[in-house]
């Protein structure tokens, strides 16, 4: 294998061995099958190095998704400010990023990947549970394991409609529309009256 | 070519021979560019034996698409029902075709399908506005073009996390919850206050 900038001949690259057994892991075992030990191990590598370079599994996984932004850090302002308002911020923020044209092709990738190939159970056990939904529990006055998976419902939707599908008008409508539109539903879903 | 029952041996299954045709057309040329005339020539019949055996164009595709229920029929006492509590009926007939276990995994195949492969534009082109929109523009009051795909997005959102991803716990929780929780957003975006 040869990479093309100012490495050593012939030096492993570590990172990007590790990342690869990360993802065949994360993809064979699902999430909660995978274990740093054993990533570690199929790199060839010692544990504590995986660690030093990705954190936590939590961590690893949200590298191993190969996305330009880390999902928790994007949530984290909308959080930040408050379940006042919060339906319309969080897809004010979730437009801004799948519509950057310089991430949305990623976003796309990982979504085609994860909802075919066998790979749901990763985003069932991984992506809500343990990336997204931590962060937007913040935002919800009770029972969030039933409110953050009505949310990805309607924003899982989206998805397919806006950029999977490119379904008119949802394809093209300006995001200040879409946010009058559908802002509403996630607010409901996050602190409304839900019986 | 052989098949199982009751056929003479060589004589050709015209049917199913104009629905590879057909299932071909769209898939290569989309809805738009497929033609009754030239999927007849592909299948080697008269153009008045597809219309014989399928109908129009719009019929065509819906036995193209595979699948055990004609979401036109499905949908039309929904809609002759009226627009009040129309979210909740329409709902709750989602949910009985989707939960049927015998009609599932044939739905399931054909959203594999057209969400990947880039069959997407039959969503776009042929699923949504010629199949199920004017079915359900019965219930809208003004801008279907707006209202229906707003609908769409949501019921999609359900597909994704209920049915290919199995996200807890939208996967199994009971038709009436999920009704109670969701059909006021498909209400909402059929007959509400809309900007």
């Amino acid at each position: 294998m040869t990479t093309a900038r100012g490495r050593r001949p012939g030096a492993p690259d570590t990172r990007a061995e590790v990342l690869t057994a990360a993802r065949a892991s994360f993809a064979e075992k699902g999430f909660r099958g995978t274990t740093i030990r054993a990533v570690a191990a199929s790199a060839g590598v010692d544990p504590a190095l995986v660690h030093h370079y990705f954190g936590t599994k939590d961590d690893l996984f949200v590298a191993a998704l190969q996305i330009p932004v880390d999902p928790r850090e994007v949530l984290a302002p909308v959080v930040a400010a408050g379940p006042d308002g919060a339906g319309e911020r969080l897809l004010r923020t979730f437009l801004r990023v799948w519509d950057d044209p310089a991430v949305q092709p990623g976003l796309l990738a990982m979504v085609r990947s994860l909802i075919t190939d066998d790979n749901g159970g990763l985003v069932r056990d991984a992506f809500i549970p343990v990336v997204v939904g931590p962060v937007l529990t913040g935002l919800v006055a009770d029972r969030p394991e039933v409110r953050i998976p009505l949310v990805a419902s309607q924003l899982m939707g989206l998805i397919v409609a806006r950029y999977v599908v490119a379904l008119p008008p949802l394809a093209a409508m300006p995001a200040d529309d879409l946010v009058a539109r559908v802002g509403p539903t996630l607010q409901h879903y996050l602190t409304g009256d839900l019986p």
